[in-house]
């Protein structure tokens, strides 16, 4: 099934489980599919930025999102295929498509700097991967340096139909929501899905603002799935009173370089993926930060049971 | 009294109170002056990024350095002198001083690249104030650009007897301080104030890893106060109570731009400047922004009495 | 009188004259001064980027603007007042107006990013100035970092009466030109002088793509005359012989960071100014740098006789 | 054959020639390679920069690595594997190798900045290619963004006994080749060629500051080498000479963007490649472009007979 405009829910980012030489781990791949399932998630992205996804060199990343999409059954999956050149974005997005996945995801190369530059980008990139791809604009530019302002994103949208859905993560990023929701409301906007990133941190008032779900890796997607419902059902203080609970862990896995180590730290520790090494270039925790990431979690697990994995976790040691 | 590598504690960082019309508003810095020496602070920063500094003319920094010194009494003052040329620093480092500054900050320019460029930059400013004037070096690289690692920084403070202190704010940015202090337990780094930034985002683990106080603008610096004081005496459960129980609103403010609007809607909520205005360019609280804001202090009451500002706030419309 | 739409010719950028111990040398800015008039320069612009503005203070500006602009008489002087803040950018432009400036010229801060960024900030700097001062848009984007289209040009043009003139200075920018000219001829864009920067690099095609003239640093300010005269007289063969004669020069000029200690070299072998001398953090030339200028002066100087300072200049040491 | 230190001369930076549909044109590979062998190029660097070599997917480039390989017989070809992970890196690097490649080359990724970041990739980048590769340190800030200082230059080529060779197109760069050479007076560096880039912009001087030679892609390599070799020989104004006269059009193609499309249009006229396509995105001259070019030519050809194309041209078109 393919991506469309009334996407909405949550959506994981994956890391792509590595064993210990760095090899793929398929097997991890698969126990965390199912976990997502499990948790009910809508969807998962594989190959982002988080994904590790430079570090796997054409095969494997194709082989990556094979078999996410082959193990993700009713769940839809998403693939990056950002890359320096249209020719490799268009073989993973080819062979993403053919495999069953519903869409692709899209972010601007950091050299970009004018309007033009940005929407004749992706202009291009459209027709590289052919305009039967639904896909996701990714806006970053915290990590990307690509400022699209709400003007610039409508633009891309009404350019291109085959886009389906943003993933807003500007920094701060609330406004620009409601901008967007205006543009529909006076109809210089069509139909497109929302789902936020920033590992979650402003997930409570984006839900507020209006977007229809989270896209991000933090590493309790059953939080994000919780949060999303409560917001949608209106429950205002039970939304936040959830969030705010994991919002030092959130916080903590903020930390860029960092975060990915604690996300697979997390994800091992809960008995998910079998190991938490990254390819290089890729960081480690320390062991205070190891224990410090420890303490969150008892401190969470005080509210909310799921944090709580002494027993799991000295069993996965 | 001059600024030492003693120097621990809370230090605010102060916005600069305008007018709405754009002058500065003078009794509002002495209002100011005033609550961080109520509330517990053992000093003032003025004329950070986030007073503004750029937008003042020399005459007008001047003016307000002048002012915050003369008010301050027993808290230590530290001037912001970072400037595009050295002339411009020397002059306004030198007149605080003068006035009774306890020292001066420098932020490296944001061309820096290498580590050569990054320790001789430092070696020429401290020949241009002088090397009689205490300084600290703020290592802030999300806004400037510039990364000194660990090893530079001991190379800065070790070539440069009148750097005391460092304003921490890297991010991530645990690792550095831990690093820091192993340096100067192996006897290569001298005596050193490491005071933290980030608009206090992970001061809870920053005291723990060795921190020796907060300076940052965060608009309940009451809570910076007694975080410190709960992280130095041990009481680690008690310090993360009251810091999660900050964390929404601390992250609410961690938005770019938005950050010291919120800042000053709050300080004048809380009935101490007289308004929130900014000079241009400048960036407004829209009214769903000043909501949040709201709701989050109204959560917020629930556990810190302090920050149930209804009363006062309908006061001060 | 003040800057028109219709300044052409050639516009010196001045470099600012300093003693051996970094004081502004005054006798220097006065030959200066009349040694561009001597070679028929229609107007000087002084405190740009090259002219080492960030690293006066704010009082020694003025000055220097000022000394600049009683001596220039019959010349048109522009101020560059670019600043990090508006109260700044307003003093130096009004005080150097009231001394007899013929405008300003104001570049973009490179953390501009966005179309609206850039359009948004130029309304705001006239506003801080007052819409009485003609001025100059710099749009130098290899040192700026800030990209503006030709679409954004005219739009900073078309909404502020006051903004006179170009300063062209984006590389690659023949085509930019051109398509300026093209929106004036389709009525879309107002008269605007445009001049060119870039050291000179280009100027002999800059010109017969439609510029009015040079605005460049270049050592050899009368070369810049000549070539702009003959290209304006269709001499096309003629111009490019005498720029090409210069071009290993201009090109040697144009390395960054050495280019200025370049043009102060060679200004004082032509016994214009009294030291080579820049404030720090500045460049100087090793022995084998100025060996290479030396030898690229003797080269030229068999086709242009004004480089033959060989006279002169062991007079002058 | 595989590169050493003692690699010298001109080494060809081969554009990569397309079809007008955008397909890889074998054909001119072939006439390319034969076209360095005939004008007496030592080497033929492929997939750099200017080669588009973002724009091919992992197998293309294989091949066009191979291809020019096959066809080089005596000259030696440096494979450009710069990725954004070591996983592509290596599979390129190995491939390129086990074809025939006398060496790889590799530029730092551009979101490096401290001395050990860049010193700890390189490091990486040799244990994934694997330590039997001779490889090439690509420094070029202007476009990288990533400066190293002539010490952290030494520090990789001492750490790693692979690195043969400094690809230098810092700019300005005339010191950094004295320094490196000084280190090696003074023992501290080892043996390394140093070839230069910056499209030959200052060749000239390069040379007679100490470099072995070029490495670049102007469209006249028949230049390059003759202006290498009368440097070698002594012959000073000689070399001058030559090099002035081609200044010019070096200029000229010197415009980034530009640049290649100029660079393909003198090949095309030359009768070396069929056509002057990019793959997108791409640049393309204008009409008015095209005529600067052939105006350049015809003012070098009154010196340089080899750009005497308008016979050639015609009958190409």
């Amino acid at each position: 099934m393919k991506l469309t405009p009334d996407a909405a829910g949550t959506f994981a980012i994956a890391p792509t489980p590595f064993h210990h030489d760095g090899k793929i781990d398929e097997t991890s791949i698969d126990r965390l599919t199912d976990f997502y399932a499990e948790v009910g998630c809508e969807g998962v992205t594989v190959l982002g930025i988080l994904g590790e996804a430079p570090k796997l060199d054409a095969a494997e990343a194709e082989a990556v999102a094979v078999r996410f999409v082959k193990r993700a059954k009713a769940m839809q999956v998403i693939v990056g295929v950002s890359a320096p050149g249209f020719a490799t974005m268009r073989a993973l997005a080819r062979a993403s498509m053919e495999a069953g996945a519903a869409g692709v995801m899209i972010a601007p190369p950091p050299s970009l700097r004018t309007d033009e530059q940005i929407t004749g980008y992706f202009r291009q990139a459209v027709e590289a991967i052919g305009d039967d791809i639904p896909w996701v604009l990714q806006d970053y530019p915290l990590t990307l340096s690509v400022v699209m302002t709400p003007d610039v994103i409508r633009r891309i949208v009404m350019e291109n139909p085959s886009c389906v859905m943003l993933k807003h993560e500007d920094w701060p990023g609330l406004e620009k929501i409601t901008r967007l929701r205006e543009f529909q409301k006076d109809g210089s906007l069509r139909p497109l899905s929302i789902l936020t990133g920033n590992g979650g941190l402003f997930l409570d008032f984006e839900m507020e603002r209006g977007a229809d779900g989270a896209m991000t890796g933090y590493c309790f997607p059953d939080m994000l799935v919780d949060v999303v419902k409560l917001s949608k059902a209106g429950q205002r203080d039970l939304a936040h009173n959830l969030f705010d609970a994991h919002l030092p862990l959130i916080r903590y896995e903020q930390q860029q370089g960092v975060g990915l180590a604690v996300r697979k730290y997390v994800l091992k520790k809960r008995g998910i993926i079998a190991s938490s090494a990254q390819r290089k270039p890729g960081s480690v925790l320390s062991e205070t930060a190891r224990e410090e990431v420890d303490y969150l979690l008892s401190r969470l697990a005080r509210i909310d049971k799921r944090a709580d994995l002494e027993l799991r976790s000295s069993a996965a040691e």
